[in-house]
């Protein structure tokens, strides 16, 4: 992980927001090979979901009115319990209060805590602790037991000041960013940094089907920004404060809700495969019924293995007619379809396919990262898919004079305009495949004397780091070919 | 404007945001036709500005960290002056209070106000009053002239409820939008929405430069979304709380800034133009010596002629040495650029070319529509250059029977993997072609009987209406041949 995100910030892939400020928290920008990768990942997105006769396309704002986030149940649910340090001020989140606290500290505070409970509290303690789960989430659901958080928090130190026992009692933390539109700043004029793309969508149905004249079953797709105001952001992109979303909401009949939703489960998961993601580094993570969330039916996580383990990338939903009720509901109108075959009218049912453009760029980072030993040196290589590499092709003149550059700099002035192509005469011709090599540039493009004499460069695939000779002619084809 | 407008909506390019809740002012969401335009404009900028080997793409957060905005001024000076009256609490904007005061009235207010001013104060008012401006531009300098303001106000009625000299004093608004990162809101924590996506770039400048490699002179392209929680939106997509900026630096050394600057600015000009803007809607805008923002040395608009006058729709900027020198001195970091030629240390002056996606979006939508006659009927067509329609083909069985459904979804098939396509089988054929012309699709394929014979088809251009014949077989590189 380190390796990766090292290499992601000397090559240009990731940096820091702000950095020259010391940073801020959770907010990361792409720099010119990461928004390369980045919009290379979104635009074959949109291709393989919008390149289809059954799903359009929106951009919908990243503000949007207030009544959206409570008829979607964001103002109200959308929120994590915190607990205040009186003494030092420093704040937490209940449910992660435990990970900060060592075992053998917990054990002394369970001890403690234990000595003074009644029989039933001490019945309710004993359930908890017969459980299979880790020590830490055993007192995180202590923390959560309304009979019991007050006592137990009565015992715990702050992780940061050591004081026992000053915590505040938990309450609600709402993790949506809110400001204020126009020059007034009171309630009246609250609104949210959207936390998800999906309600953009889910407010337009009725103006894109009409625009669209689409019949059931049909999907609207769409890339954007969302942003949470997590307490803890952790691992990388993984968990950030503002980040980018890759959704398509797919509206089918009642009824027919399981076949569209199994299909789309077996489409997502073969696009990361297509795009060169190892079937090693993903599974299925299908949600047991009774940890549904409140408006799903059905629900899986695409995972990708992360080296801290199993992340979730991308997740399939059925979320039911729940939505559009919602907003039925709450705005007054209508969110029925008027089925012209069957005449009958009807709330759709969703199936979601809700991806992490940002998560995605991670795991496709990390699954192209590579290092192996080469005549006794150690290469670095990012073995990208061709089509979501930063730079298609690099040109080199062999050495800066006899007229290579002159040929070089013609190849890629062909090439430009079609590819994103990269020139470099610097320093040994080894070197400059290394730093291609680190860029995951599948093609290198040579010009060297052969060339002078009858038109033919060399071509090395970045992976096997083979070598063909073809006529600089056929350069434009060759390319279109591979990157097809 | 409304027709345009009215066609926005209908045809699905432009919806109010959340409109089911009423809308949210100054927002806006692309639909299935407006976001492929969108994305058409900004892939064309996209190229046109990074498929070079002087210019580095970047896509920096919006949020970022609050010193930012001090370091660039936002903070002190991204202000409008506001009054409310202290009677209704209607709030308004100095500088455009006259507009929504009758000139009668005005003139009224004027009399009553001279006739108790003292002499110094009476030849203050005269020099104002003598000048070549509107009455509400006279009007407005004397509300924001010091010393007469607050005479001025105290006979001044409020546009909303009539009465008179009930005004607070003037005070500043920040146009950023705020909000509160992390769960505690309070000053420390405070972070903007980004108003403009250039301080992305420049404090990146290192960052960017030290992974390329590059030398000056050199640029960094970025496209994203900026926010300014302004008090009064207009014009449909003109003056928006949310929109999304195209932006490029480019970095060079003091004493080259002018000829770099006006490169770029016929560079830009161009682009427009290339892609099938009337030069009689264009026109440059430079701003005078004496009006130029606090950092630039020289600056130009290029203005489009919307139905409402001309606009803005792309600044070009000296903006000297002054971010960086900013941003150096608010950071404690060296921003200065090594030149190894010349064994020079310096702070790069900036060329900036700062255009708007979503003006650019409303421009070529206006510059594209078209009304005309045909045979005794009216056509509204949208005249997009093939590169930005949202649709480039649609194809139609002309009869849905005798095997040319089948035919037309075959071709359909083929050229979908590489071009946005249509299937359109609903209506007479005239119809059809009609719906196509205002989405602005350039070319319509019809399957006929004569298809079913030796294979032809129709492809009739949008702007000529002509028909040609050509095999099913060539329609891809047809396709390819007109839209490269």
């Amino acid at each position: 992980m380190e390796k990766v995100v090292s290499l992601a910030k000397r090559k240009g892939f990731v940096f820091q927001s702000s950095e020259i400020y010391g940073g801020l928290n959770g907010c990361w920008d792409y720099g010119p090979l990461g928004v390369e990768l980045l919009r290379n990942i979104k635009e074959e997105w949109w291709k393989a979901m919008t390149y289809r006769d059954d799903v359009e396309g929106l951009d919908a704002a990243i503000l949007m009115h207030p009544r959206v986030w409570e008829a979607s149940g964001h103002v109200e649910n959308f929120t994590d319990p915190m607990i205040d340090c009186k003494s030092c001020k420093a704040r937490f989140r209940l449910d992660t209060l435990a990970e900060q606290i060592s075992d053998k500290k917990k054990e002394k505070i369970l001890k403690e805590f234990a000595a003074e409970l009644t029989d039933n509290e001490k019945a309710e303690l004993d359930a908890v602790l017969s459980s299979d789960e880790s020590l830490s989430d055993k007192f995180t659901a202590l923390l959560e037991n309304k009979n019991l958080s007050e006592k137990l928090l009565a015992h715990t130190n702050c992780p940061n000041c050591g004081t026992k026992g000053q915590f505040t009692e938990p309450r609600s933390f709402n993790l949506m960013f809110k400001t204020f539109i126009g020059p007034v700043e009171s309630n009246d004029n609250v609104v949210y940094l959207r936390p998800e793309t999906a309600q953009g969508i889910f407010v337009n149905f009725l103006n894109v089907q009409s625009a669209s004249r689409q019949k059931l079953p049909f999907g609207i797709a769409q890339i954007g920004k969302a942003f949470r105001n997590e307490i803890n952001t952790k691992n990388f992109l993984f968990r950030t404060r503002e980040f980018e979303q890759m959704e398509m909401q797919y509206f089918v009949k009642p009824g027919e809700d399981k076949k569209h939703y199994d299909a789309w489960k077996e489409r997502r998961m073969q696009w990361y495969i297509d795009l060169g993601m190892s079937p090693d580094n993903l599974r299925f993570h299908d949600h047991p019924q009774d940890k549904l969330a409140h408006y799903a039916k059905e629900a899986t996580d695409i995972e990708f293995l992360f080296p801290f383990g199993w992340g979730e990338i991308e997740g399939i939903h059925n979320r039911t007619d729940f939505d559009l009720s919602r907003h039925e509901e709450y705005s007054g109108k209508s969110m029925k379809y008027f089925d012209d075959q069957t005449k009958e009218k009807y709330i759709p049912y969703i199936i979601e396919t809700s991806a992490g453009a940002s998560r995605g760029f991670m795991a496709f980072l990390i699954n192209a990262y590579d290092e192996e030993e080469v005549n006794g040196e150690k290469r670095t290589v990012l073995r990208f898919h061709p089509k979501l590499a930063p730079i298609k092709a690099a040109i080199f003149p062999l050495v800066n004079k006899d007229g290579m550059p002159e040929i070089a700099r013609e190849i890629e002035k062909d090439l430009r305009p079609f590819f994103r192509v990269f020139y470099d005469d610097k320093g040994a011709i080894g070197r400059r495949y290394r730093r291609q090599d680190e860029n995951g540039t599948p093609y290198c493009i040579t010009v060297d004397t052969q060339t002078l004499e009858d038109g033919t460069v060399t071509v090395r695939e970045r992976d096997s780091m083979a070598q063909e000779r073809i006529h600089k002619s056929e350069l434009m084809n060759y390319l279109a070919e591979k990157l097809k």
